[in-house]
């Protein structure tokens, strides 16, 4: 069964009301704010275990998010390391990084994260710029949707209005 | 009552034959080889929470060990990441990172932690180059004798047989 409440794990607001906005129709979204630690490792490591964890703090399904700056000339690092380097050497020493490079271009990933509940397998939504698309493919999950890569790649050409449309009607079907 | 035995958790043979040159006489040294993910923090967070993972596991007294390289342009950093860096940029990119700066000095630090048990809160010895003075201090703590910075500081100065014959005579007394 899909959730009905879905507590998003933030303590930022504007993150909170952009994913209010994507995912707001489909379910109760309820915010909380955790001092989880992270652990190093791949960015989708660190995502399925901070979502784990903040399941079974919650007891129930949440949903949480990664941002990272990969720097391309730096093969994607600091990464999810980002916060560190950001505190110590602010915006000028973090270009400062890349005066040996040419490529100076950067991505910030947003990577979210689902969890059912405790002793669930956190899904991973691959990260991207912004994580408009990753939200899209949480919302097939909401919705009691197999989710699949070809669905949700279709999805993405759809506009907003029609995605809820769709979303909200496979719901009523499922409940 | 310090430990006779300890476990030093460490897949790396060179490390644990530089640590049994110093703490072998005056403990029973095993070794171990743990695969433990590491958090995200400062140097010390690391390295406790390291060990207090690694005595749970064991169920006894364990002796962990971070290495980090920490460069002076870039406020010690990447620090406890370099694993991750060295991994994706080699050496050459390691010094690319610096090309800004005319300060490429680096140190590698080493920081030992020492957990007497499961439940028991880690004492850190600072990092410092090599981690010798580090594992000074460690062998007072496996002599039983309370841990003081001027009494490790005044042990600093003095030889290695004359430190081993002074732990050796204390340790007797007390057991």
């Amino acid at each position: 069964m899909p959730p009905t409440e879905l507590n998003f794990i933030t303590g930022n607001k504007n993150k909170l009301s952009e994913v209010k906005a994507i995912l707001g129709d489909i379910v109760a979204l309820q915010s909380q704010s955790l001092d989880l630690t992270e652990i190093q490792g791949t960015i989708e490591e660190i995502s399925k275990d901070k979502c784990r964890r903040a399941a079974a703090i919650v007891g129930g399904p949440v949903l949480t998010e990664d941002t990272c700056l990969c720097f391309n000339a730096l093969k994607e690092l600091p990464g999810p390391y980002i916060k560190w380097f950001l505190q110590a050497l602010g915006h000028e020493g973090l270009n400062n990084m890349l005066l040996a490079y040419e490529d100076k271009s950067a991505q910030a990933v947003c990577t979210f994260a689902y969890c059912e509940g405790p002793g669930h397998e956190p899904l991973i939504f691959e990260g991207e710029p912004l994580g408009k698309l990753c939200l899209l493919e949480v919302l097939l999950i909401l919705a009691g949707i197999q989710y699949s890569s070809t669905r949700a790649k279709r999805m993405r050409r759809w506009t907003r209005r029609r995605r809820i449309r769709y979303l909200i009607v496979v719901r009523r079907l499922r409940s």
